[in-house]
């Protein structure tokens, strides 16, 4: 296997070591009131006061995609798509959002770059009726190359402990219906700015320029969840970030099954197929570091599955639920030829 | 006034305004369970479910500290000094810590110091009985530079809203209880890394060296104010970050009142001394930058001083309030002679 991400400077096997070296430095402490999650989207924490509830929390990064903002000065996008990220994270335990507070820091600070952040992360919040409760503004020269800065967020949301969604209740047979992303949304621009230099982003490409396909919107999938679930029973979810399809996917199933996914069941983005192209990425390359076309996933029976779909337009059935035998890897895509 | 605090690479007017232009941005705009905060210390956000609490959260950095703790790859530090800061933030409106999470992100991810500054924040949660809910880890080539990195962090904490100190209760002739800093906490880090260059780090200071008074940790005073508010009646608090007592004592009070403070009620950390002669601070400049070795305040009635001071070692009546008339400043020091 060849290592694209790698050689773009993202090292994925660090990743896991220090996930691994985390548990280790946490040994078995764990809160009182802390509750079992899913997959690791999402932490869960007991209500205070309340009865049936919990608060579930996440935080997030835009990753380099901001060096894409940054250079080309767009800095309308990547509030938004911190939120709508942090949204959707928690939204696969089924939490609605409450607040959500930003941490945006650069070596020099320009009011007026600052103001169109936190303007991005606020119009997003009121989309979600989500309120901005805070934020942290840090000027650190030495730290921020002139022009660079880095935007990360937390939510926290609220959720019926009865309403959290159970991965143990999908069973072979089940579908898996994916939502359609646009673009990266934040995952895989190391990469894409290897393969696609600066001097060409102002180049057209699709149906506008690069610099659109890789700055599209990371999208929010909360209203599209509830309309899902307003005709469907929905057993798990995942949301399709870093890891892609096949370590995103398998976090939310139980052990005795896998997903298989077939390309051609969505529509692959002209950007992932560029991509894909250019660094010449193996099949397990494309579909662990970009999310090629599919951003959330929901699992329903096989009789939920044409509402499912029909409630929300680009939605489609992209992939099933099998048995799975000893150690198999828990998800598999088939791609298309193309 | 010289400006050695601008002249060190950090704009304090540009801070304010970009949270001038944040309030632009955001309008009028506010979701229905806000609730008032205090002087911008912690959100709050009704309960959900609950009658009568309030969750409180606030988002922030270690500032370029983390640029002397990378130089001198000392990382164990930095995680406990980001969760002590959040701690204290949320204790102004008198909050509980319920859960924390971490943002921290690197050019080259080394497995082995994101674990021992996770493991800093770790300790510092267990110590207040808080969860470490969750965090993020990223890995941005192109963003930072080798072996730089930043963290930052964000608290949620829970407070009965009767709980809420009143700083509407401040009086005239109320007296402004201080508690010991060691250092510089979190605070004042681009002026002091311009003023003792980083080949001096390791030289001999006080009773260890450069880098062990830089790098002092940044307390919390969670069991400091419990201990006080067992005896006597809190009626505000301030955490002193940037700004020092110039800025954060003021958002704590009424408008028809101020603050005189006079250093010689306090011992002021050599390191501060350090610096104010290095860089021939002005009396403004160094109250407005550094902690100068207070770093929390309460305001309690004259009569309830005494109990308050005794309730925790170190700490020590730093000033008191007076009737302010007009726009007098809201914060005035009566420096020590040295």
């Amino acid at each position: 296997m060849s290592d694209a991400y790698g050689r773009a400077g993202v090292d994925i096997a660090a990743g896991n070591a220090a996930v691994a070296r985390y548990r280790d430095v946490l040994g078995t402490w764990r809160h009182a009131d802390q509750l079992d999650g899913i997959g690791g989207f999402g932490g869960l924490f007991k209500m205070p006061e309340g009865k049936n509830q919990a608060l579930v929390a996440s935080t997030d990064g835009v990753g380099t995609k901001i060096l894409i903002a940054a250079e080309l000065r767009r800095y309308d996008g990547v509030g938004r798509d911190l939120v709508n990220h942090c949204v959707n994270d928690i939204l696969v335990v089924n939490a609605t959002p409450l607040f959500f507070l930003d941490y945006f820091a650069t070596g020099k600070l320009d009011p007026e770059v600052a103001a169109k952040i936190v303007e991005g992360c606020a119009n997003a919040c009121r989309a979600h009726d989500c309120a901005l409760l805070g934020g942290e503004t840090a000027e650190m020269p030495g730290l921020y190359a002139p022009g660079h800065f880095d935007l990360a967020g937390t939510i926290v949301g609220v959720v019926d402990r009865d309403k959290v969604p159970d991965p143990l209740s999908v069973r072979a047979g089940d579908a898996i219906v994916g939502l359609p992303s646009g673009g990266l949304h934040t995952n895989g621009y190391s990469l894409a700015r290897a393969l696609i230099p600066s001097d060409e982003w102002t180049a057209p490409f699709d149906d506008g320029t690069f610099a659109d396909a890789l700055l599209h919107e990371h999208r929010s999938y909360f209203a599209d969840v509830r309309a899902i679930q307003a005709v469907a029973h929905v057993k798990s979810m995942a949301h399709i970030t870093g890891g892609g399809l096949l370590e995103n996917v398998p976090r939310t199933l139980p052990p005795d099954v896998k997903a298989i996914f077939e390309q051609a069941r969505w529509r692959t983005p002209p950007i992932m197929t560029e991509l894909v192209h250019r660094g010449a990425l193996t099949e397990h390359e494309r579909f662990r570091t970009l999310n090629m076309g599919v951003g959330y996933t929901l699992i329903v029976s096989l009789a939920d599955a044409a509402k499912a779909v029909g409630a929300v337009p680009g939605a489609s059935v992209v992939g099933w639920i099998e048995a799975r035998e000893g150690d198999e890897p828990q998800a598999v895509v088939h791609p298309s030829r193309n």
